[in-house]
């Protein structure tokens, strides 16, 4: 019993600059869902079966007609978020039936993909980028790799990640399903960094999967995802049950039977709104990149930058780190004192952020607060 | 955009007599959690890596000392559910790799049960219950239903429901772990109406996992589930990732990354004390089921009953059914002018109901109801 009960969250008020956070704040209209749809199993009061096919409250709308035209999908469903519709897919795909298949993914993917490829029985090949300063996926290095991987096994799935969650670069999806489709292979957009950020859609870009993050980018409160997919695949992906005709297998019958899918729905309106206002959040995001040179902390990955989240190289703050009493956690300490959350405690020398929602203001005290920090320790 | 927003949920206000949500009603801790970690990913702000190893919010306290007494397990992990519990440790014994496996189980086993062994790729084997009007499962039917599987594959799991969702039958788990042990074969123990509502602790059972669910039992927003198992399987279904040495691969590295941990961790203390008053439940469930057979209502299932959550069979309702214009739907509309929920609409012969958490008061007014429906249509 030790810690239970209520807790709160320390971190509320402050400037949130972590990527894992930025998009994933609530709007008023989400806060209001979260208590007027807390109590657990509430959105199964008129539930005819599945999830998706809920009338009341209006999921049946969102799955089949709102989220396959917002994903550029033919199809859509609601999962506990894009590792989990990851490994669905993957899963599907996988057959643990007729020996070892594989997967072809870049080698900025995030964990949770490598991971989900693991446990689907996948074996897993890396198409490395191009390494520093800019850490590139190229379209011809998937070409390369699906070559190799298909002299040893049968490459059944290609994945790529739109943007990383490392640095931030948008590959050349069209160029990178291309190839994938020369060789047969379907390709999934993990675009956990892109659905509910920025402009986004699977068949213009070519690929044949799609999944976004609801508390990543979808102002959602977590766990919650999205999975888009063809028709075609539809029917490996959401397979039905041999004995309950109506449940989908991979999806365990039901997926996000409570509040984050509400908050979702609460939130979406908001969602398509901010889109439109992307070219924003890019240029404010350059500035930040431009100011953060100017101190001496450089950026890495594509330059000019295209999205929010960013990875910075600090030498400066690395020496400051090796000459001061509290050592690498001094810039976590200092951060904090100015009320600013994101940066992992402990990091110095690479660290990544997100400017994602942040006001003009709020931009400019983040800057002057790292140029203030360098100047006290220098 | 069609019907994305905020939503009013209809039935807030009403008597709950549904199974699946009598016991996920929040606490006001719980409610409270809900606003302070709604936003997306709150509960990372200090993420070692991996969920069960964050300190702040105070998640690995519970997750390493209090679930486990709880459960009556040596490990235990929270998850996105009771069904995805049930499939991390199916997926991981099911192996995908030496030919087919099998799964033995209770006939009364919740549907989600049975997904996920078709899921993981398992054979099914069904315990069969003794049929009308007890339905119960008994520990000598898994003897023979064992001994059969044995004789086509490798049976490699059992699992037990308790109690079923159907009858609310709790079957003898000590027995049947005894035989399940006798044949070498874990046993899965699917508590989801069980932990959060009355005293039931893996180990003193005999079984080797346990599952619940919070939204279910434990008055927490859904999707949120617990998983507790012995020591000498924590390596098969918490093995770790070849690439990433601290993400567990079943888990895809983390599960509940959200409020409804939160909101699990809050309303901990009042559960607990809630157990406590597990009798008081029984004899409401008792006297409940005396008072609709006095007016032609028959329970189903284990007599007398021992669980909150009872199925009955009307051959009263089911005529009236028969002779009215609204149909089959008579009763749904009937109880829903009076403000009470729960009862599927279209269902007048059989139907299941739960009186977890309804006052004496309630109780009283959900019986009258019945019994004035009945006036009104006879």
């Amino acid at each position: 019993m030790r810690k239970t009960g209520f807790h709160e969250r320390g971190t509320k008020d402050f400037i949130n600059i972590d990527p894992l956070q930025t998009g994933g704040k609530l709007t008023e209209d989400a806060k209001r869902a979260l208590l007027e749809w807390g109590d657990g199993y509430s959105v199964c009061d008129f539930c005819p079966g599945t999830l998706d096919r809920i009338k009341t409250p209006p999921i049946y709308d969102f799955v089949h007609e709102t989220l396959p035209e917002f994903l550029g999908s033919d199809v859509a469903r609601v999962t506990n978020g894009a590792r989990e519709a990851k490994f669905a897919i993957m899963h599907a795909f996988s057959g643990c039936k007729n020996g070892k298949k594989a997967i072809v993914m870049d080698s900025n993917a995030h964990y949770s993909s490598y991971v989900a490829a693991e446990r689907a029985g996948l074996e897993i090949f890396l198409v490395p980028n191009t390494g520093y300063p800019d850490y590139l996926i190229e379209a011809d290095a998937y070409a390369r790799v699906i070559e190799e991987a298909s002299q040893k096994t049968e490459v059944v799935l290609g994945l790529v990640t739109y943007p990383d969650g490392n640095y931030g670069n948008l590959p050349d999806v069209r160029g990178i399903s291309k190839v994938c489709h020369d060789y047969g292979i379907p390709l999934i957009l993990n675009g956990a960094y892109a659905v509910g950020r920025m402009p986004v859609k699977m068949k213009e870009l070519g690929a044949d999967f799609i999944v976004g993050s609801g508390h990543k980018s979808m102002a959602s409160a977590g766990p919650v995802g999205v999975l888009g997919m063809k028709d075609e695949y539809a029917e490996i992906v959401l397979r039905k049950s041999g004995k309950y005709g109506i449940k989908e297998v991979e999806l365990l019958g039901c997926t996000s039977r409570g509040v984050p899918i509400m908050t979702l729905i609460a939130s979406f309106p908001h969602v398509v709104e901010r889109i439109e206002r992307w070219h924003e959040e890019v240029e404010k995001a350059r500035n930040f990149s431009a100011m953060m040179e100017k101190i001496g902390i450089n950026q890495l990955g594509e330059k000019p930058h295209n999205h929010d989240l960013m990875f910075f190289e600090s030498q400066i703050l690395y020496e400051i780190s090796q000459n001061t009493k509290s050592g690498r956690y001094f810039l976590y300490r200092e951060l904090k004192k100015r009320k600013i959350h994101g940066i992992k405690p402990g990091l110095t020398r690479y660290f990544k952020l997100s400017t994602y929602g942040l006001s003009e203001d709020e931009i400019e005290y983040v800057i002057n607060s790292f140029r203030e920090i360098i100047d006290i320790y220098t």
